[in-house]
């Protein structure tokens, strides 16, 4: 939410590309797609930012690295810039001629899907990390319960 | 347009599946899905319809029929009903038990994607056929000289 | 079934392929591979034969012609011969120097996939056909509207 | 073969779905989905259980983990409740609202996959561990050369 | 080979593409990639042009058709023309900035593929307008065989 | 390329598959297949070596191990034999039969893929290990600095 809403301030329309779409079910990317893309709405609703203004589109992962920055203009209406904090992201995007922002850390100490994840897992108050909508979507799906189903596996095989 | 505006009236919130968003520079889908997304948005703009109420979703195709209905419950945030007037997505979608709205008929027989590609190829008068933004952007991305390299594809091989 | 009972008096088991099995809801392939597979096992038991001596397996089809073989060489316990009629399968076994059985025609004229599908369509009396436990499952998923559906999707595209 | 026999006599016939299909020639599967099933029919076969009654597939990995029970929905004949010890397969299941059954451990300290297969690179008699037909198949196909080979490879790299 | 020829005039090294890789054993296709390059190489060899500055490229289809140049440009050492007939592939390559060069037909109404597929299938004297290598590897590898092999199934299906 | 000098003495052609072709921008590949085709073929003109005796093919990966050997059957021209120091190619194609050579191991604690990409992250001196041409390529297209990119990237997720 920090660095949508820094590009905002920035840029006329954003396309947050919710990545590796394919993936759900694991502990990095417990959620679906649509899960995702439920909590950013409903989040940029909530936090009455311009909704208008915003595209988000599920995105699944393709084998090709150097194709991604192809794929992407194939799937999205057309973009002027990337932003990215992930330094090949940049450098696919810099390697094809995009000007490339680097949004402002926010708190990186605190929050990190790395460190929430595994603050859900041990029960400990992730609550305070995300936004209201997240935490009742979380619970309406039972999205800890899935964490912690999915890191059993994991342990045991 | 003529869907979405019938959707608007009866939903609260509309996702726009653009499928197929693999295909492009065939005669069949002749444009990319971001190009088609592009077309989507800026015509919805210009016709002052509320774009916030509308999630515009590139989805490539699957081999499995029998995973359609899944497959976007994955990609897109929850959904109650399925808009459509293809007998083939309305069966799918009734065998999963969801409702199925049926937008009604626009002068279907002037406008049908069918009819509007030959006018293109031909160079007859299909402007008048789709929105303004769509003529332009079409002129942009020199669309038409597309078709036309296109279909000499297919009538040489 | 007809295939199967001659099988049945000449080798000691029988791999029954359920090839393209990524498809449904098609007018060449209307049910899904499971539904397939349900169809022959019932079938098969009501018949009185040895489902023991019957492997049923769904496979999904794959891109490459040339590794066919190979892939069935995969997915299967080991085989020391094909039955088919379809020339190409023939063709494919016969380059990597398998014996090829073909199965004897069974009153070809009244009985193929493409005639009763096309009855099926038509209201035709389709059921005298087909085994009757095929008759009671396309009963039971709805099977003619699922059919319908399909052949209208065709025709409007 | 302990939780086969225990859910023989539980249901009256069982799917024993042979995953990660497309996989052979690891550590992890170094058997390709053919040679397990052999392994499986052959070792049923030699214990009298009753083959009719159990059908084995091989299923390939897909890369949606939500779109696994559709996907198993589409490949296998019906089914009414799941059997796992893995806890995101039961997940997956209990999420589309299926009855999920969990075999009871066997000697799990002596057998499991891991153990026997790190018993088979280091000589150790692994043999007493599996059934007999099994003994002899891995022979047959050279199994412990290949799994020796592997690792090798592992090693290197 | 004519093509070839020609362009060997114009530029240093040419990149031969062979197209369309996964395909083998169809009426289009009758030849995997593997025997396909054999056959140029071979012709190569025997008109005595210079093989080192030829590299010949299997190159399976891909879904997006917009992203056809990028995957060439990952896959091919660096170039910078295209020399096709093809309106398509030109089409591509314009749209993303390269050089179109156009190899003059020659004899087509005596030599394009459709027509010699069509006169080995029929039996009729093609062996004399294909180079001589090729006459005799499609001996070698029953080539006719195959072709009437695929078209069979075709008419039966 | 010692590897290329010792077979160019054994065998009268060479193909050289260069694998994962799909894989570019990862600490373990970090250049595309055309990147590496252009350093083995400017390489081997640099050392006069016989280029027209010399195939070089980009091979994506795929995922089942034990179709690999038929799957370059497929994509490759005729071969007799395979020549590698990896366990599991070496396997693979013992198992189909084929004879397998096994190139000399040079100054391999010097001289491997690990240890120079590895050099090149630290900036120590990497070029004195490879080919100058090499050098020289990946100067030109900044590829020290991709590497760079890459390894942070891992770092911070």
């Amino acid at each position: 939410m920090h660095a949508i809403r820094w590009l905002l301030g920035h840029v006329g329309e954003i396309i947050v590309v919710v990545g590796s779409a394919e993936k759900s079910h694991t502990l990095e990317n417990p959620f679906t797609a649509g899960e995702r893309i439920l909590m950013l709405r409903e989040t940029i609703a909530a936090e009455k930012l311009p909704l208008e203004r915003i595209i988000i589109v599920p995105v699944p992962d393709i084998e090709y690295n150097s194709l991604w920055v192809g794929y992407l203009e194939t799937l999205l209406p057309p973009f002027q810039a990337v932003a990215s904090r992930n330094p090949l992201v940049q450098r696919l995007f810099a390697e094809k001629g995009y000007a490339v922002l680097e949004p402002p850390l926010y708190q990186r100490d605190l929050i990190s899907g790395v460190r929430i994840r595994k603050m859900m897992l041990e029960g400990r108050g992730w609550e305070d990390l995300v936004p209201k909508r997240v935490v009742e979507i979380v619970r309406e799906i039972s999205g800890i319960e899935r964490i912690r189903k999915v890191v059993q596996t994991d342990e045991e095989l």
